[in-house]
């Protein structure tokens, strides 16, 4: 199988090697230095301020999303949410659980955020603002400067789910002055799903040492205190983080995180390239190099995934919910090559052929 | 390195082969098939009564134990917990967290729970009771019948962590009237670490319908919905499901739970024969299959660990906190022989001849 989901991705044959082993014992000095040289690699790739910290939770992106809003945020916050899609919503239903007021700035579906959204919450006492800087659902990526200025003259605490926008588009928390930044072990990371990675900036981290614990599991203080010895306070998915540190190796020698991203980009213009010739729409106003979204709105899209999956051996991305039908995504994180993107353009026109695509 | 943890343990080939490869998408049909096979076969090791569901959490079995407590008890709740180890005292430490009114069983550490500890609690308008059925801090195996026949008798909900129990001991989740049994998949599933494993008896199901989420990522509802289809709310670790599928199979090929309890059995009592001579106190008042605990009082416990993991290639099981120097931990769980046995007494042996195990 070809995979062009964004997530789980295609991995390096160095990650898939430590697949292949047996699970090591982890307390223990070795794996304490694996964990020390993860944290500091992550903030690099990050370009994380002075003094940041990073952890590694056990969990879905969702846990990472989950855990910096009840460590971070409290009910004498005032949040803004962007919500752009199905991971915008996801926030703003977080927010409702824990009881942080907030206001969500709706955004129409594949729209990017612009300057006239922002302007009513000028000077309005808000105190955070969370968004997912790459809206994967859409593919659309908001202008992270345009955020970062709004939050810079709003003094607003800004946490950056950059799930899979980490490694696949270019992110410089310090510039952004971004407080948190987490990403997925399964995006542009490559490597099995399991592990999400929460960079916290200092102004995260006096958050959470002033916000009593809400959860045990997803306890930063914990983890923050623990990884000082390169350790976790519970037993992680070990083989997931042996396998991102070969990954975030093998990155730092290839040329760091710029290197990936410009792999990505130029995987991303090649894909959209190619298919210019085929009855999708591409709504290009705002791309993340993670992911192309196509329209098909004369095809069933449903069908191009499943006929694909079961006659092709390749993996597209399909859209769940209201838009199964109409659209689908296409990947450009992992192990995937022009090659790759030659296959599934040359099956796109075998579908054309077949009266499946028209 | 021959791993005598009680986790991360040493998995079978068909284990290993999996996380050789690429991580399959898994928004499929086919991907959901494995998972609904999956909790078919946990709730046949189980013996799980009529109308059961298990749910797979992508975290570590402080997650599962966490998700059991707020998903399923709430401030009407009357708790019962037992603590005779450090897993003991996390489950009184989570019910004090989540506001669960309980009262502490308080055991000396390594000795087993009795009637006479019971006693004073009989028709005092508990609800509830937890215990993590085996210690893994200490070795000790409570008795499961006591436990059962005096929550049947005064009515309570019964959660059971078997952690690393689960298919190394005994384990009647219908005999016992249990409702809810957990697992993780490091122990003697022996898959990597990054997936636990809860089983819901329909009194726990009834209980997760009544009580309101408390956190997204741990839901029980959400799991529950979702795994209908054989899907996960968040991006699951699923290469480890896969690993426990091949494993969950080559077990029921072997005969099952009770085979593998056997065998875990075995190996212990091997083990515990081998090292008579050695100058180590055993506490095999009520000893798990999945572990002996031993205790060093006149060597240094860490120097045993740090000597065999460096110079003999095997790892045993260190203690932390007050115990890490008077004793230590050897597993027998996992894809371990009675060759392994002999090997680990060869190095005890060498340690002796040196003068570290006196």
């Amino acid at each position: 199988m070809i995979n062009f989901t964004v997530g789980p991705v295609q991995s390096d044959d160095c990650v898939k090697a430590i697949g292949a082993q047996d699970t090591p014992y982890f307390r223990t000095d070795e794996f304490s230095q694996v964990m020390l040289e993860n944290e500091a690699l992550v903030k690099e790739f990050a370009h994380a301020p002075e003094g940041s910290r990073t952890v590694f939770v056990t969990g879905s992106g969702t846990a990472a999303m989950e855990a910096s809003v009840i460590n971070t945020l409290d009910s004498n916050d005032k949040a803004l949410v962007v919500n752009g899609g199905s991971f915008g919503a996801r926030f703003v239903q977080l927010l409702e659980l824990h009881g942080i007021p907030h206001t969500v700035i709706e955004l129409e579906r594949g729209c990017p955020l612009t300057s006239e959204d922002l302007a009513p919450y000028e000077n309005q006492g808000y105190t955070a603002f969370l968004v997912n800087i790459h809206e994967t659902s859409t593919g659309i990526r908001y202008n992270p400067e345009l955020i970062s200025e709004f939050c810079k003259r709003n003094d607003l605490y800004l946490i950056v789910d950059a799930i899979s926008s980490f490694l696949a588009d270019p992110l410089d928390m310090e510039e952004w002055g971004a407080g948190i930044v987490l990403t997925g072990s399964q995006k542009a990371l490559a490597c099995p799903p399991g592990i999400s990675v929460v960079v916290l900036a200092p102004a995260a981290l006096e958050r959470v040492e002033r916000i009593p614990m809400k959860c045990m599991y997803l306890d930063f203080g914990l983890l923050l205190e623990n990884g000082l010895r390169g350790q976790t306070p519970f037993t992680p998915a070990v083989s997931v983080l042996l396998q991102i540190n070969a990954r975030l190796r093998e990155l730092k020698e290839r040329g760091g995180a710029i290197a990936e991203q410009e792999r990505c980009a130029a995987l991303a213009e090649d894909f959209r390239a190619r298919i210019a010739h085929l009855p999708f729409q591409m709504n290009l106003s705002s791309p993340s190099n993670a992911v192309t979204s196509l329209l098909a709105p004369t095809c069933d899209a449903r069908e191009i995934f499943e006929t694909l999956k079961d006659e092709y051996g390749i993996w597209v991305c399909p859209n769940g919910g209201d838009h199964a039908h109409d659209s689908f995504r296409v990947g450009h994180i992992g192990n995937l090559t022009v090659d790759d993107n030659i296959a599934l353009v040359q099956a796109f026109d075998a579908l054309v052929q077949r009266g499946i695509i028209h």
